[in-house]
């Protein structure tokens, strides 16, 4: 039996501890500091499955575009992947959002994650104009640093 | 002449060209993606000294906790760290997040980093207590991740 809440500070160690591993060893930790489960609990939240957790999604409001949110970051247990509990995840997070105000979602990738752009693509998300095509797919140069190229979505919700 | 303005989002290649270096080549890119540039402008700054970036500030409100306030990331140009530079920035936040509604300002940073604990200590932060003492100060065992112990201040605005 699948369970959604809100994502808590205590749940931090857990997910930091596991993180590497669910992304096959790639080094994600660094890019998912405390402050992420301290500061945007309403909006983030935690899927279990018998008391594991098995998912979670970190999301907060736009605080310089009203009526925008963003998805930073999202997490599914290797195990657990074809349940649609990503999916599941992503609508908790539409309600919670258009709940406080907001009309759209954005959200990046690498353009290296293929099952991410196919993910996001189903559910829905349009991707933005980048600065250059790879393997058929607009893509933002340097957008978070030089060589850290990403497609960058956005959904009306 | 220092002049201090909100954060946009142009400002993020030149600013994350140069956050390693003056970060005496600390690997700090990471920690910085374009997210906080994006979407968290109105409490976010920049300090230009005749048209060139010398310094920033990345904060936000909480929306976990209202009344809060947490400062992300602050870098000065190396050859600037004596000038106050940081001093007015923090100030300029605390200013602007008082506007918000805020009465309490959180950060953290490395045991590691003297000099930025003494920085917060002058400014009146005072540090919560942890799970253990680094050279006489209470620090946050693993507080981002195994490994990754930190100082985790507080100032009431």
């Amino acid at each position: 039996m699948l369970h959604i809440r809100n994502i808590q500070e205590q749940d931090y160690a857990s997910i930091i501890s596991v993180i590497n591993d669910w992304w096959g060893g790639r080094q994600m930790a660094d890019m998912l500091p405390k402050l992420f489960f301290v500061h945007f609990q309403p909006t983030s939240f935690i899927a279990e499955e018998n008391g594991e957790r098995v998912a979670f999604l970190v999301g907060f409001l736009s605080q310089t575009f009203p009526g925008e949110a963003y998805i930073h970051f999202v997490g599914v247990h290797p195990d657990k992947r074809k349940d649609g509990v990503g999916r599941l995840l992503y609508h908790h997070f539409f309600d919670a959002v258009k709940q406080r105000g907001c009309h759209t979602v954005r959200c990046i990738t690498s353009p290296v994650n293929k099952t991410s752009i196919a993910f996001h693509t189903k559910l829905g998300f349009a991707i933005e104009q980048g600065d250059k095509l790879v393997d058929g797919v607009s893509v933002a140069s340097n957008y978070d640093g030089r060589g850290n190229d990403r497609v960058v979505f956005m959904k009306a919700i």
